[in-house]
């Protein structure tokens, strides 16, 4: 098979591959659409994402989608046909942190595009068969391989308690952040704030249904009043900023991933009992990202602005620099 | 004052009253708008709901709006002239549940329209200031009236713990019902199934957002599969077909009154470790029934199919028993 | 390997088996202690518990301790030697239950000793490997075995919501209902009541740390007020009166299994805004029931009233008729 | 009566003041016993706590127990002559933070001992009558008086989530370090590790029920695996460390007031999805906090090493200080 493969930074290979044949317990996907994510521009870029170091060559890409072709020996062979959203993840089940229900905090995961595991940029992958969920047709490849990145979102809005009727800060008007935004809004939240200091990204999160946007090197963030604030920045004045702008008892979710190191007002926190924790991954959201998608609450193909090829992957990982680029999408199937 | 008192069960007389003093944390309230629940026309009707009995003249009416026009000494004065909608309850505010937030549980409880505590079918009621909840101009008299059955609603959906990408089963096409399918669509509920024997009702539940509606002595209930299940019927088959519906770890939420004791299918909920509660009225909801209605999330106008004048009290009492009725209103200021 | 075989109600034999083989991700465990439940003498007697039906010959037990003595290819082979007490389920991990964290609703689970599964009273059975719960050598093998019905009571207790300070009703003073005291005490609780008709289980709960005990024929179980009224007994009769005794928003849990159906009082329910559940077996309890048997906080070995070995299995499942019986034991190692 | 004020830093003088009256909803308390609290003895020395300033004379105190004496017009009489521990804190009961249960958090909140707010270092106070919380004669003048600290503890532990079973790190074996290591263990918790740089305080934490202390200046805290951290010791470096010791999906509360930012490891917090949050007070602990101490699970006279009168109050501010000290009473009522 074809594969786009990262040799170095900078340095993108496409190469041939075996195809790689699936475990007993899981099924092989004939790659369609594959996102690109910060985290791959980011390997592509530096070879390394903190203590993840590219130490080999790594085929990049974990928002993908496409159709099973084949099935390992204990999945049932109906499988076969269908088109699926990859939750790129593989934990051990008998972890104790799986069976709590929080696999994406178990000790042995091993994640598409981590290295040394190999992604999706590439014809084919093998991914354990619960962790392929199939989607209807209604929903787009694009779509599809967004569930990755909605995950994020759902997993980030569910911490943040978000009901009916809430109040919510979002810092960033990235790809993280305008898809947090619509998921906060499908929790029914009847005013959401966005902050970004882009103001394309501004009037992209107006599109997206930020009932305001905000410069936050002008505004006074901190004079806002809400019942969560989501952090899709990782800008240290953003989330300092946040924090001052949320309720008593309120909560604060941290997403993007920022320094290691961060000087927080831990007398604020204490003072208003605000609730602070942060998201790795997602657990059990493909699911939710199903019904939000196929009830049009989402919007995941309207935030697709740049499509490439297999053999454009090195443009894909440098298109988030593009200005009013959104997403990037590699479709892997048509060439 | 003028107010519509109940005399005996069927007989309502409209008396001159002395206009009531608001006590020093209290604001007195012209009264705009009433709407009539079905435990008034019960009172009309039989003179008593379970163990509260009419001994005495009362008035009716719990659903309440209208205008803020005196305060008690120690209200700010700055709330004369305020619109708005009435929590019609005063409990006690050091009682142990009252300071646990759950106040509507408080055993020293005084509410509208519950023996021998009179109501608001009047041109002048009083109520504890903080229990007077503003409401902006966007928002009719009609829709701040139903507050009251929107609260119960979101108490309801707040207990079944619905989220974005849920799905719920209503049983029961009624008031309530309705106004809590709004409120589980508010809350992100991606499929919302209603069943209700009367086929105007299940129209009407099309109306305001169900998915699908089912008229329960046709349809499988059982067959269904949802997270969480409100009955707002009061109907024991709508019951326990309702509970067969819910997946494990599901939410069951007893919102309509019905008979004391009931046959429920214990050893399903223990094998299906499902989760059964009930409501009685609401706490804290205000707030979120002004969000939502000010954000189109819930409509109430639609929901006023009658409307009365102080002096047609009985027969807006006896609106429920009209084809296609949802919710009668008594305009109170309209003479 | 030696077996003890239900052939029909009432007909144990003891046969000749074939020792099982560990499968890939399973350990085989020799037989140290097996408890007997009431389910099993429920199915010696009857042959069935509502749709499980006993067809063919069927090794009860699924109360067990032991020893590894070998594992499947893909287990550390280090675990053998290992002492471990036995959680008798086998879920499909990649079930939405499962990675959900509540695998014991799992609807493919194999369970021991429920039909056509067979269970532990035999010399050697198979588990999946983390299934097998390392015990240290502070903890008996009868403890071990015991740690099954102990974590129906943690899952009980954890559902009640338990906290320190709390006051308790526990109906049924069973081994269920004594170990659920147990496992309440250590959660903190203040005031436990334990009320059960038979005099000798009162004097056990007594033992066992009731801070209080009742006979429900004659004392007034209603006049309680307590947190949580957790049932282990599966009277009709209890499950009412212990409703009553609980304070409003209080919690009430139902482990004993009686008849499907039960006469609720569902408008106290309402009224109170009682949440409701049941427990069905059990879920990550293993660690915490190490953890309160290794610290004292629970005593199992004093639980052990009666002892018989392999060949006397017949009479260990009569076990529980004899006057002051709490758990019987039977000795599997010691033949 | 008498009055111990704080008339500038280090200043205390013992004065006359006019005998309070108590509101219509408040009883009138003559002081018994009142401990010191480490922010009395900030504002003894410094005269301010951050934003805090003491502008005017200032009665400390507000750990402090008595008997009701007389009442106000709206309290029941027969609460004359009650033994009460007195929750120091006066709350607007309609603001939005009192209605949901955290009326710790309300804005409007009066709190003793807080500038310009007297305390209790006096022989009557006034307190909202609910606030009077009646002890039983089995509870001390001294232990009711420390219900105030032992409320911290609970807030704390209550936030934490700690259930029986569960393994938690304690910093600072101050007298708060000490109270809530005993909630802990009240919980349930079956291993607590106390961590102090003073060996003293060590001792003081094995003898209250720690299974374990530490040196955490020569100790390796980072590599426990606890479920809960709680710092009571405001030291950057163990808020820091002690994080790095939380397991997966953990919490981390923080009860020591220290620096107003701090440097956080927001990478770890991310990665580990922890729960981090503080506590500003408490609300609804004192009924727990009687259970506890008249369960005896938590002891509180045993943490008064030293004893003052309210003549002696400036020796009892310094008393701190002293070797081996944990917690020093004012013997109000003995002169």
């Amino acid at each position: 098979m074809r594969a786009s493969v990262l040799m170095a930074p900078g340095v993108i290979e496409l190469q041939e591959r075996p195809t790689p044949r699936p475990a007993r317990d899981e099924v092989l996907v004939r790659v369609s659409s594959v996102g690109v994510c910060g985290s791959d521009a980011h390997y592509f870029r530096h070879g390394r994402i903190g203590e993840y170091v590219v130490e080999s060559p790594l085929i990049l890409g974990h928002e993908a989608a496409g159709r099973i072709v084949a099935v390992g020996s204990e999945v049932d062979g109906e499988r076969i046909g269908q088109r699926v959203s990859i939750e790129p993840q593989h934990p051990d089940p008998t972890s104790e942190e799986s069976r709590s229900g929080r696999y994406n905090l178990c000790p042995h995961m091993k994640f598409y595009a981590t290295p040394p595991v190999d992604g999706a940029l590439c014809e084919f992958v093998t991914i354990q068969s619960s962790f392929a969920h199939r989607i209807p047709d209604s929903i787009s490849d694009d779509a599809a391989a967004l569930f990755e990145p909605l995950s994020v979102g759902i997993a980030a809005v569910r911490k943040a308690g978000v009901v009916a009727g809430a109040h919510v800060l979002i810092a960033g008007a990235g790809p993280v952040g305008l898809v947090t935004l619509q998921v906060v809004r499908a929790f029914g939240a009847t005013r959401v704030v966005v902050s970004d200091p882009d103001p394309s990204r501004r009037t992209a999160a107006t599109r997206f249904g930020a009932h305001e946007v905000l410069d936050p090197l002008t505004a006074d963030v901190r004079a806002l009043r809400v019942d969560a604030f989501i952090d899709a920045s990782g800008a240290p004045r953003a989330v300092v900023d946040g924090m001052h702008a949320v309720r008593p008892a309120g909560t604060v979710v941290l997403v993007g991933m920022g320094a290691d190191e961060l000087s927080m007002p831990v007398s604020l926190l204490q003072t208003r009992e605000l609730v602070l924790t942060g998201v790795f991954r997602y657990a059990n959201t493909w699911p939710t990202a199903r019904e939000l998608v196929e009830a049009g609450s989402v919007d995941l193909d309207s935030m697709v602005t740049h499509r490439f090829t297999l053999d454009q992957v090195a443009d894909a990982l440098a298109a988030d620099r593009i200005e009013g680029s959104i997403k990037a999408v590699v479709d892997v199937a048509g060439r």
